[in-house]
């Protein structure tokens, strides 16, 4: 058969973990935790398993679940979704991503995305035959420029796809990027998928300025978020879309079809789990403690840190070290030093190189000694 | 938005179900059973994320669940599928089967099937801009002419789509039609899906015919498979896709970024639940009594029993009762008789009415014994 995505291969995530396992080092390039979820949420999967919660959900989502993610979205950011019309579990944030531009890129539709840019935007894109226009972004603070964006419209331009905050540059969106961004779409039938995963992993008091804060841009907007990465169970593979009836509706009908619907117990869990705001409203605490013990760590390294406002990332340049390219040091710096990392070139379709590593530092502190022991070494 | 799929509804199990619900019938509409999965396999889920297998599983799936995946194909039906290359785990057998088609149909691609069909296969060809070919099966016996298969062959042809044991027709693929299927395919590039989520729920001591019992078949599939079904849990979502490497590495750059992984501690789970071959072994006999039980009591009823050799699925004709179309016939018996099924003209894309209902029987003696009960009095 001729390969539909010819230029596609093994993600980078799968590429890099296979390789830290190969050779033993600490692996801090795919992100998730290696410190485990809490044992309440692990007695409250067994429970609803135990009480017969085994088989399938509604297509949309358990409505307790979805209730409890009106909830949230309403107290965090105002807005009101109707979670029988305008909310829907899917199996993980990636899911939702695939499903919300399935459900409405036709050939030839343009969609604009930020890179460097998670992986899954891109693919997806040219498999509905859309076309991807990517404005690249620049170190150290990979501000968007509005004025390029606004360029790059035209009659064609169906979807921008945002991300904050960032994976993999580890930046938010500030409330002058909502001001440009809402006068460019204005009047225009543009679509924004906001992929806002990391939602809850913000730091130094700063706001999430979530779609659904601002009712121009969140009538036009697919908000995807996921409770794995928050809730430090990434292999648990749920997550959610929220989109205006219109929207929805378009959603649900390749989600249908696509996985039907989303595992059934740990959706009574999370349901349940969600009774206490403390759980998600004590994360950016937990983890801005860890970006500055790894930072400040990483301060003795001859490696340049670059900001980091939210997600569980963080980036360095290294190009006072060496001007190798990123993929080949982030190999070396496995092998010889046993640090696994990301190469951030492998978000850029266009070969760019900044010369960027990214680190998970969703780990335990023994491990991030480590690694900074390790690191400081390079 | 321009509706992607104008003519696409919600699906028949999501109105049944949710009718039933409404109403409080006995549900004998979407197929998943009334009674638990083995609590020894909550058990397992339960120790796994314990143990903390609660993080990203790999994008392939869970290695020891794909080596025992392996292990009991080869054991059923003799083909050996590489675990590394040519088996990935799924979010149920729908996401494998959306994935195979995204992976292979191109626009004005031509995809053969057979009505009545599961009605997940034409969203995701039309989706992908292919064109959906079918051909409709009458009852009582739902043969394949497969002359008449050979008539839509055409160097467009890409693919055909097979599921024995059929949803909803339960019927079974024998020898001759693999004979003509053979025939048919020899030297042609034509793919084939073979879905096979019903393969141990087979009577009367039949053969499963499954793509990989026939080299020149299997290395031309993907074939599908569910431990939902199987294992009474529909609600866990796991299934799994297995296909030759040429065909799996397109398979794979779908999956990657459009579910990335599947939820791990049930895969950890099953890999330990298969080491027993009793878990799968018993199954046809205890649905075949489910069968024969539900199927005894019905003959007191006016329905005309339509034969049953696979899936957990009776269908019954009614034409001798009333001349209503099946949609309505099946709203009425649900709110008069307080039985809900499943109309099976849903899945005929043309309208075509056989006056045939479909009950699911994988329910308590109990639940059976009061359908029963109400449906003699139609
Ligand atoms: C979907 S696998 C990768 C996890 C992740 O989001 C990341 O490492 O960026
Ligand atoms: C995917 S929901 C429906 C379950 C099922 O396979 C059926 O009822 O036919």
């Amino acid at each position: 058969v001729v390969s539909k995505l010819p230029q596609t291969g093994t993600t980078i995530f799968t590429i890099m973990s296979a390789l830290a396992n190969e050779i033993g080092a600490i692996n801090l390039s795919q992100g998730f935790p290696d410190y485990d979820c809490s044992p309440e949420l692990i007695e409250l999967v067994n429970k609803a398993m135990k009480n017969g919660h085994n088989q399938y959900a509604p297509m949309a989502g358990v409505m307790s679940l979805r209730e409890k993610i009106a909830e949230k979205t309403e107290k965090l950011y105002g807005a009101v979704y109707n979670p029988d019309t305008e909310i829907t579990v899917t199996a993980g944030g990636t899911q939702a991503i695939f499903t919300a531009i399935s459900a409405v890129i036709n050939p030839n539709d343009e969609v604009i995305i930020f890179e460097p840019a998670f992986d899954c935007y891109a693919p997806a894109i040219k498999l509905m035959g859309g076309v991807v226009k990517s404005l690249a972004l620049e170190p150290p603070n990979y501000r968007i420029a509005w004025d390029m964006v606004k360029r790059l419209i035209n009659h064609k331009t169906k979807m921008i796809i945002l991300n904050s905050p960032q994976n993999p540059t580890s930046t938010i969106l500030h409330k002058d990027d909502i001001d440009e961004l809402s006068a460019l779409v204005k009047n225009q039938d543009i679509l924004i998928l906001s992929d806002e995963v990391y939602e809850h992993l913000i730091y130094d008091g700063e706001t999430h300025h979530s779609m659904a804060r601002y009712p121009e841009l969140q009538q036009r907007s697919f908000i995807v978020a996921s409770f794995g990465k928050p809730f430090h169970a990434t292999g648990w593979k749920v997550g959610y879309c929220m989109a205006p009836e219109y929207l929805m509706n378009e959603f649900r009908k390749i989600h249908q079809f696509l996985v039907f619907a989303v595992n059934t117990p740990i959706q009574y869990a999370i349901a349940e789990y969600l009774n206490n705001e403390a759980t998600y409203l004590g994360l950016p605490d937990f983890f801005q403690q860890k970006r500055d013990y790894f930072r400040k760590g990483l301060e003795q390294s001859r490696f340049e840190l670059l900001p980091c406002h939210g997600s569980y990332f963080q980036s360095v340049r290294y190009s006072n070290i060496t001007d190798e390219k990123d993929a080949a040091f982030a190999i070396r710096v496995a092998k010889e030093n046993g640090v696994a990392s990301i190469p951030v070139s492998a978000f850029y379709s266009k070969g760019i190189d900044h010369h960027v590593l990214r680190f998970c530092f969703a780990k335990r502190q023994e491990t991030l000694d480590k690694a900074v022991d390790r690191l400081i070494k390079v």
